[in-house]
């Protein structure tokens, strides 16, 4: 560490003046950009929107982390929290050329300010935040909570890469902030690179003052050595102090940080080392710091004013105009760029080169990282089936096989991890331990148990965490699985909003390259609660993600063992999208080969005929359709019932298994045409459908159809308790019998020739719940069921 | 403090191994409860449900907590964050009597122990988790994370009660957990109850150590005094050692909570007042505790294999039926029950009285404690309407003067209370400082502005917190209001969904009485994200809510400030809701004056006769629906522009404002009759909706009705970025020129006749596209629209 001198300093201070510059220049000015002429009302944009209050804070970082990235030769990136503050990140992509490279028109002179600053917050110019089409941002600092979360995910398995994280002192009263903190007790110092956390307490939120800036001094020094760091401080107003303060807190950071990994690598695996302490830097400036003081006599300066747009009347108020005008000459512009506009070669002194400048970082566009997965062949993994609905198996714990084999040939590369909330073994992936330990640096005791520090599952009970480890890992190019229950994947409903948000975003710039997409495995499902009950009995997760893009989401429901594999190898060479895997962790029947189970998938829906009695391309007289793993069984067993009962009833069976099929063609990539459909489910024929969650979510995807008015569909309709596994379908009457009498009801002229077998199905409930009560398992014809045929 | 003899450590332990034996009792036995005989298989139940981990560490609070409640006479309520461990919650309340009176037969004797064990997790029995049926709880512990919000509203303007809060160190890696813990700052020792805090370390989540049983002793001392408190440790497996420690740190934590109260309310609002350090308590005792040390081979108790069932095989395996019974015997049931199964004077010497007692305290069953509301008169607060569509509100600036004026008349009872994640200006409901200020019990500055210690508004930037406080605030017998961003209501997706799960299960409940609803104010919605963008674009909560119980949940849209009026009115009346209710915070035209939006806000949907020209009785050629205030919007000035152009058209313009109106009067309380329906929206006309969220959702609500198949929606279809107003809608084709074009395109005959019509519409979508990218602002003739009839 070497003491600056005052020319580095003046360097790094034009540096973030002109950054300051040309931020305050994006949120008011549509002309003259370089101030040649004084500022009139023409000049002001009309809607003044962006966030002015984080800018200079997040100008400062960025000025810092380019010196000592350009010192270093580090290979970085950085996590914008408060991405609210797009000027201040655009500004610095522009100055150091990124933006210029990957937009040519927003060239690096006054042409390209001058649309830099037009198009920012304006109608077809970019988002006032940073985003997709941000270079170097892996994160939209939109909904806050996330930054440091996604940090992690970009340093594991990177391990020449320092993510530097700027956390707002807003964003750190959130609950998934509060939980990632403790991320650093699941990251490696020898194979994963370092995350440096910049909590920036500016002291005020959009319109409080914030919890952590007013807590005492030693209660926050606590807080932070509570959660594993050794935080340095950096503290003041002014400037020159300031730069002084940073450039010493960032080289001791980065000494310290090089220390750990070089002790930590030289030590390898060796049980004995140290348990880390990493360095964090507060950064305590003023809110809206070098902007206006006082506006209409109010303080706005290191006060919450200061949030957005601290003056908000500059076009019609003359003294707002000069108010303003004084406020950017302050940064005295003309010693920052020339009058071509260009930024001088001081302002540029601290700007890194080529790749190593945080707008090029490979690592933040990384789809140019990734390599495809090495996939096993479906074959060695899959179940023999000779005859359907014979056999059982856990679906999840054969998917869990065919990921161990992905985890051991992955071993050297280190570029797919296995994330879950601390079910991976409950949901029946635990063959992974056979591959790698759960990573864990925090102590260990003699009985624990497939723990290890480079282990690549990773359990926090967060799925917060979880979530937003994943998506940093993948969004730098890797690959990954989230498992988790089905009913707790809404506590990531936001999260997965703002991914496929920003997934769809992406997908329309030709310079981001695609990323693997974000997988999850959603297990131990609603009709499978036994153990725990009601509240753990929500199917809505698929509805949620349903509602976003098309482009983006996809749902699968696979019916067995084979038909997972075939979804989930589909998933993991799928790119830029959300892939919704629902299936079982109990033993299923397997229905489908191998291969077939691979047509099926393809296909998406198909028809069982091996299940129905219509006997090829005869009409059915009705369609028994299903999609889930115990809906299929309860339709397969009303099949059963009816060509046993009613055997020259053509019953269709349908299944399944991509939800988007059954959507419009023209609203979904998937989805199938109306000829399609209609050769599936027919245009006029009664359709009972047995649905693995909310039943209406089917009439939601299937309403334009044709025979949509024949469709009938049983689902979950919120009745659950701590149950056995036939009552919850009973109770939401999706069960064998509930079917066939639906069957009955529905088919034209059936009720009066089937009367008896309606009667003997109805009974059948009524035993059920006798029995239940009585001895508390399923009755024994239920219990010991299978295929017959 | 005073040191406790050996006689209440015995009596104390008596306790403890009583409550022990029934949580083993409960996951086990169906027979046989006070082991008679030796067990047999037949004792055993055929599906071994429930949490035995965490139990013993339950029931040693619950002991403890017996002991000071009786002792200093509290009141006190106890949330149960693993609330999983259901056996021990039960057992306690059995013990204590509440049980018993709660469910007359399961009394406090042989018959009623018998009872208690069969229905834990049997099939029409009691849920496995603390949930709405056991006595004494306002929490159910399934999905963890909320236990100590939950714990900080219940204490909330309740100055006389403790409330113990048990955080389970797998609950403590979440996200809204670990959030939680700044609660602190927001409570008022004056006006607000205690909360103790008791964090017990077992060590172990499912499958996995926890992240603070695994760090260094002094890390975890550290961040929990960074969180503001001084913990008290207990730590042993020795149960007499362990008895004497907590009796120790619950005397010492008491009289310090005791001095705190005192000292605060001596100085009163003193402003020298000191910044307070709770005490909380550490419990640090292993997993399954008391349990098999060993099974087939490996340790168990202590460690995570203890999680749930520790023994799996006992009614096939005589080996574990023989460990089982070692186990239940060395608790000494022969010590703790007579012969008639009642529990003795030893066991029962700490159990308080009456309503001291746990499971009897009022507060735990919040409605008997509420008291209805003192509503303002609504024409009080209306906005004056002579003609509608004149003049501009900002509704819920209009809303907040009626908030204000409840805040105002609850000054003294202190039962209402606003929170928000740091919104509550930004949605224009800051009047409300004029009545209260804003909680906050950090260090001030003098540039601070309406914070307070005693404020009833609550702000923190956690939605999950705000959502945890006010849940336990409401449950506990009191009112409130969440107001915050539409799209990032999706944050708490899933604490909502517990919520009415709880409301569902809890309504069935004779002996609960009702509470207040959980209202939500979702507003900067997704058309007015002008500042924000993609990322705070997100109408989905309502497709959320909607998939939920329905006797529980509905959802709002009040088109104008009277309307909303109108709804927050009746919101604030109902009980056991889930009211959500989405209103713009952005000026807006008003169209009703309060008499009508009253009628409409009880009729929830209705046709506006001086909106459309289909005069009253004639049948239209076409329905113009709306819901939503933009969508309104849109559909008045197109109904304005098809007058001008196409007089003769005959136009119905009908609004929603309850949406759950147009489901199935069979599905919701408040679905309309098919001829109600058919009465507003005709059969067989075309029906061009405009609706405020996804458009799907309408349909999915409306598919059985007669008239669906004429049904066009018009919604947010994903398409966004920051942008003007005009511009949203047009990107998402529900515009006024959209609309008019849908007209023409789907009522019959009319495409030949409005051929110029329609092109006129297209090409002013032409012109908006090019006047925006000009001149950043929407068309003149859009923003100074106003109602011209």
């Amino acid at each position: 560490m070497t003491a600056l001198t005052a020319h580095s300093i003046s360097q790094l201070d034009a540096h973030w003046r002109a950054a300051n510059y040309l931020a305050v220049g994006q949120i008011y000015l549509m002309g003259n950009p370089l101030l040649a002429e004084p500022l009139r009302p023409e000049h002001i944009k009309p809607r003044l929107l962006g966030h002015w209050g984080t800018s200079p804070g997040l100008n400062l970082v960025h000025t810092h982390l380019n010196r000592v990235i350009r010192e270093r030769s580090l290979e970085a990136l950085c996590v914008w929290g408060p991405g609210h503050g797009g000027p201040a990140v655009l500004a610095n992509s522009w100055l150091e050329g990124t933006y210029g490279e990957t937009y040519p028109d927003v060239s690096r002179d006054a042409d390209g300010m001058a649309k830099l600053f037009r198009q920012f917050s304006f109608p077809g110019g970019v988002p006032s935040h940073v985003a997709p089409e941000t270079p170097g941002s892996v994160h939209e600092g939109g909904e806050l909570g996330y930054a440091l979360a996604h940090a992690y995910g970009a340093a594991f398995d990177h391990p020449g890469l320092l993510v530097a994280c700027v956390i707002g002192d807003g964003e750190a009263e959130t609950g998934p902030l509060a939980a990632s903190w403790h991320s650093n007790k699941f990251l490696d110092p020898v194979h994963d690179g370092a995350v440096l956390p910049i909590l920036h307490l500016n002291g005020y939120k959009i319109a409080n003052p914030t919890v952590l800036s007013r807590i005492p001094e030693d209660e926050l020094d606590a807080l932070l050595r509570g959660y594993g760091h050794d935080p340095l401080y950096v503290t003041g107003s002014d400037p020159a102090q300031v730069h002084h303060a940073m450039a010493r807190a960032m080289d001791h950071a980065l000494d310290r940080i090089a220390l750990i990994q070089q002790e930590a690598r030289t030590a390898g695996t060796d049980p004995g080392r140290k348990y880390a302490r990493w360095p964090m830097i507060v950064l305590r400036t003023p809110k809206g710091w070098t902007g206006p003081a006082i506006v209409d006599g109010d303080p706005v300066e290191g006060t919450w004013r200061a949030h957005q747009v601290p003056l908000a009347g500059v076009r019609e108020n003359p003294a707002h105009l000069r108010q303003l005008e004084d406020w950017l000459r302050s940064y005295r512009p003309e010693e920052l760029f020339d009058a071509d506009g260009r930024p001088t070669a001081q302002v540029l002194a601290c700007v890194p080169d080529g790749e190593h400048r945080l707008g090029a970082v490979p690592y933040a566009n990384g789809g140019r990282l990734l390599r495809p997965l090495p996939l096993p062949a479906l074959d060695q993994h899959a179940v023999p089936v000779d005859k359907p609905g014979r056999t059982l198996h856990e679906p999840t714990r054969v998917l869990g096989r065919f990921l161990t084999q992905i985890m051991r040939d992955t071993a050297g590369r280190r570029d797919f991890r296995v994330v879950g909330p601390d079910e991976t073994a409950s949901n029946r992936l635990d063959d992974l331990y056979g591959a790698t330990g759960k990573a864990w640096q925090g102590i260990t005791e003699a009985t624990d148990r497939n723990l290890s520090r480079d282990g690549r599952v990773m359990e926090i009970l967060s799925e917060h965490v979880c979530q937003g480890w994943l998506e940093g890992y993948l969004l730098t190019g890797r690959h990954g699985l989230f498992s988790t229950y089905e009913a707790f994947a809404h506590i990531v409903d936001s999260m997965v909003g703002q991914h496929i948000k920003w997934l769809k975003t992406a997908r329309e710039l030709s310079w981001r390259a695609p990323i693997a997409s974000l997988n999850y495995l959603l297990t131990s499902h609603v009709w499978r609660q036994d153990n725990n009950g009601f509240s753990h009995q929500d199917p809505g997760f698929v509805d949620h993600v349903l509602n976003k893009s098309p482009e983006v989401v996809r749902v699968y429901l696979p019916p067995d063992a084979n038909t997972l594999l075939a979804v989930a190898d589909h998933a993991l060479r799928s790119r830029d999208q959300v892939n919704v895997i629902v299936a079982g962790k109990q033993p299923c029947f397997d229905w489908l080969p191998i291969d077939e189970a691979r047509t099926h998938v393809t296909r998406g829906a198909g028809i069982w005929e091996w299940a129905g009695t219509d006997h090829g391309s005869r009409e059915p007289d009705v369609v028994l359709a299903c999609a889930g793993d115990v809906p299929t069984m309860e339709v397969l067993a009303a099949a059963a019932l009816l060509r046993e009962h009613l055997p020259s009833l053509a019953v269709r069976v349908v299944n399944v298994v991509d939800i988007a099929r059954l959507m419009p063609h023209e609203e979904h990539p998937h989805g199938l045409t109306d000829p399609e459909y209609d050769a599936l489910f027919t245009t006029d024929k009664p359709v009972i459908f047995a649905y693995h969650g909310y039943p209406w979510l089917i009439h939601r995807v299937a309403y334009r159809r044709t025979g949509h008015p024949q469709l009938h569909v049983r689902g979950y309709k919120e009745s659950g308790t701590t149950t056995t596994p036939f009552d919850m379908v009973v109770r939401n009457d999706m069960d064998r019998y509930r079917l066939v009498m639906d069957v009955i009801d529905r088919v034209p002229g059936l009720a009066g020739r089937a009367e008896g077998l309606r009667q003997a199905m109805a009974d059948q409930r009524i035993r059920h719940h006798a029995w239940i009560r009585e001895h508390g398992t399923d009755l024994p014809e239920v219990a010991d069921w299978s295929w017959p045929y």
